[in-house]
């Protein structure tokens, strides 16, 4: 008996080729409507789907395959004689080697497509081929990927297809099927606003493989979210190698204070390290926020992420090539800059076209076999409810929304001490609220913190920080409120001469 | 022309009342195999699907419903005059309800049963008739559960069943086939040893809504890895409401910490805030262990989290019963223990059988559209190099490594100083190594540190930790190494007779 193979694809590319190589092999081709047509067309002999279903096409296309000719054929077990048996009773034909690939439901996804054509590009032949294949792989070879398309042909050439071979790529044929359920399935969720359903199903493409991870011993991969239309860490590299584990997890950090940043009138530049900021400052361009934000952190700095959402010039890029820095982000460079910056072997150079976050709208945290879904956290202020006897002026509501925009983004608890557009102390990631204050106070005890402004991520448990923070000249406050022991602090702040303001918006990040 | 629906299900829960109730309404039911014989046997009148497909079962059910008269039968379009003329052209009979659920590849996963039985518990069929009826769902109705056959027939005999529930449930269907799919190729990806393949498809089930997320205005959800078999989380609720999103975060920080203790011989007690460990210490039993811990951190505590590997005994539950605390986790508890937590309406307490983590071995980042994925973290030393002229004794060797694996645990940079089985002082997530430590030491100013034993999660860059270290007392150190400086450390080790090991293995975490 010839030996068959089933060619139906959208992705046509190569298709031709492949099908003429399988005909010099000895394989009859069965094919479907534009496939069937094409392969012809070119002069590869194939057999029509209707000569084998007995059936027609019918319901244009959406029934072709769905058919026993056709699944008997590629289902029945090859050591099975009671399988056989049942083939040649029905005059079913063997189907060796399925080549499909799917209605591209992905690229109308892409293309923001009008419902009735999303559901018309939901693919119901195809999936079912590739999947009964996949099961039956000991016996079918599954192609769905047109660059196997040569190294099957080689290795049929040589009889080398082997189980294992088969094996792959029906891993590979599962794990697209899986995909592309994934996102009708996301999609569907989209339409009817279900966040969060009972099965959230994700799929995600490698980006490329990581040398490692946070550490040198784990193994580590960089993948994108496949249903998500972009990303704040979509950038383009002017220059430098790839980005470690680290450093994207690290400038995930800086684009996201970046963006809290974007609709203001100046210019914001941003150091990260260990994903929390060192130093964050506003100015007119990017020299004077570039300049200001190294002052706030010219030790921290070392080694960490800059990101200025402006142009960098040829002074910022000077300041810059003085000192170590792995990664800078910008939204654009100027020629000098950019020559002055890449004199530098190891600095990694991207550019930014925008700030904008994924439409997926989500913040996950997987733990050990669960996971912990929720809203990204996109808000900044409920209010801004002075509380206190004395009140902040211009300058000090300013300082207050810059430092609330900065610690937002601080791992909890946290605590950020800035003036006129700049930080002077942050105190990221602590077990005890006074400690934050403290820490980050005692961190930098050269500075001048009279007339400072004081932001929290979440409410003073006690009136501890207020007094603290006195000690130290520090005149306004920001925090979200709601502490039972608010009176305390308020009555500390009015005796003190603080002014404070309470957002009722709580910020932990961990 | 009658109505029709397809019933064939491998889960049979009241399917032959559902059955009942549609022939009742005037619905002639289709349906293959063991449904068929269940729904007859029970006066329960259907046609089998020979009649309808002109063809047997055959291949052991294998090939049944994939037909041109089951799916032009589904999927034509009732608002296409060319398409009910292809129907009737070749005596089609219109599908309206579809009734499905798959062979059971989840619980064939669950029981860990042969390569040979999962695969033939691969759905070929089913999940084609799902998905046809689903891509049909203007004009079909797909059921997937059991649990929504009551509704249905309700909403049926009101004529209420509109395109929004068909809608609706096409969702749930695809949100099952995706999921299915998921399952199975994340099985092959382990068969192959593919843990970072080219698509990764990860699927999750709802365990509750949370109230909210890490902040009040951040919805949230709480999701099991469903290929997942174990988790690190996995705890039985004894007492109190459910857990918050913050909660279940710092239960897995307390795990994590506890489990790198699982094996040793004594006592260990957690207390986490914020995710990171504020106090831990060991004992012979838990009443010495949480007495230590509790030594160890007795502001922070407040509000935390404590989990004991062992189990809580009256005295234990009576120093717990005079603090504040969230929740309480550990192997087990006597009556009198219970009896005494439990008179705290708020506080949870958990009971977990071991400390295993999930075999998925992946620690995921999912980051804005992206995701960074990584092998856990599971070693804690590639050697043990004493490399200074002071040699650490038995005692400081096991509070060297008691320091590094809470370190480990700790966010970054993570400075642990500890005495005697004891922290004495913790500084999570710094940007700067020198801040971390200073701080940990001077947010515990009160704390005698002679003799302690400081662990660092990264190397020293300068051989300034070694110094301030020194004016506390301390005297042995425990870090991986790997700095260029590291001769610079060494030295002021040496001078000031301070032991220290490299361990060649750098636990950054964020």
């Amino acid at each position: 008996m010839n030996k068959r193979a089933l060619i139906s694809v959208t992705n046509k590319e190569g298709i031709v080729d492949f099908g003429r190589e399988l005909v010099k092999l000895g394989y009859e081709i069965v094919s479907t409507g534009n496939t069937y047509k094409m392969l012809t067309e070119s002069g590869v002999e194939a057999i029509k789907i209707d000569e084998v279903t007995k059936f027609p096409e019918i319901l244009n296309g959406r029934v072709k395959t769905l058919n026993p000719y056709i699944h008997g054929g590629i289902l029945f077990e090859r050591d099975k004689c009671e399988h056989i048996e049942t083939i040649e009773k029905h005059n079913i034909s063997p189907i060796d080697i399925v080549v499909v690939n799917l209605y591209d439901f992905e690229g109308s996804l892409k293309k923001d497509e009008d419902h009735a054509k999303m559901i018309e590009n939901i693919d119901i032949g195809g999936p079912t081929i590739i999947r009964a294949a996949s099961k039956n792989y000991k016996d079918v070879t599954v192609i769905v990927d047109p660059n196997d398309y040569d190294t099957i042909i080689d290795k049929i050439k040589n009889n080398s297809l082997s189980e294992q071979d088969r094996l792959n790529l029906a891993f590979k044929a599962f794990s697209i099927t899986a995909r592309y359920d994934s996102l009708i399935s996301t999609y569907f969720a989209n339409s009817l606003g279900e966040k969060y359903p009972q099965y959230l199903n994700l799929t995600f493409e490698k980006q490329y493989e990581l040398r490692y991870g946070e550490n040198p011993h784990q193994k580590a991969c960089y993948y994108k979210d496949s249903f998500s239309q972009n990303s704040i860490l979509d950038f383009e590299k002017l220059h430098g190698k790839e980005l470690s584990f680290n450093n994207i997890n690290d400038l995930n950090g800086c684009l996201n204070i970046m963006s809290e940043f974007k609709d203001e009138e100046y210019v914001t530049a941003v150091a990260v390290k260990h994903t929390n900021p060192c130093g964050v400052a506003i100015g007119e361009n990017s020299c004077e926020a570039f300049k200001k934000c190294y002052e706030s952190a010219p030790v921290s700095i070392f080694g960490g992420i800059v990101g200025i959402n402006s142009t960098v010039d040829e002074n910022t890029a000077k300041m810059m090539h003085d000192i170590f820095l792995e990664i800078i982000v910008a939204y654009d460079y100027t020629d000098k800059a950019l020559e002055i910056l890449t004199q530098k072997k190891n600095v990694r150079i991207l550019k930014i076209d925008d700030l904008n976050k994924s439409s997926r709208g989500y913040d996950l945290k997987y733990l050990d076999g669960k996971l912990l879904a929720q809203d990204e956290n996109d808000k900044l202020l409920d209010k801004f409810e002075v509380i206190t006897e004395n009140k902040p002026n211009d300058r000090e509501i300013e300082d207050m929304k810059f430092g609330m925009k900065i610690v937002k983004n601080m791992k909890s608890n946290g605590i950020a001490v800035v003036k006129d557009g700049k930080t002077i102390a942050l105190g990221p990631g602590q077990t005890s609220r006074i400690w934050a204050l403290e820490n980050s106070i005692n961190n930098n005890s050269d500075k001048d913190f009279e007339g400072a402004t004081l932001a929290s991520d979440a409410f003073f448990p006690f009136d501890d920080c207020v007094k603290f923070a006195a000690k130290y000249g520090i005149k306004n406050i920001i925090q979200p409120g709601g502490s039972r022991n608010d009176g305390d602090s308020i009555k500390a702040c009015d005796e003190l001469g603080i002014s404070m303001v309470f957002t009722g918006v709580r910020h932990f990040k961990h």
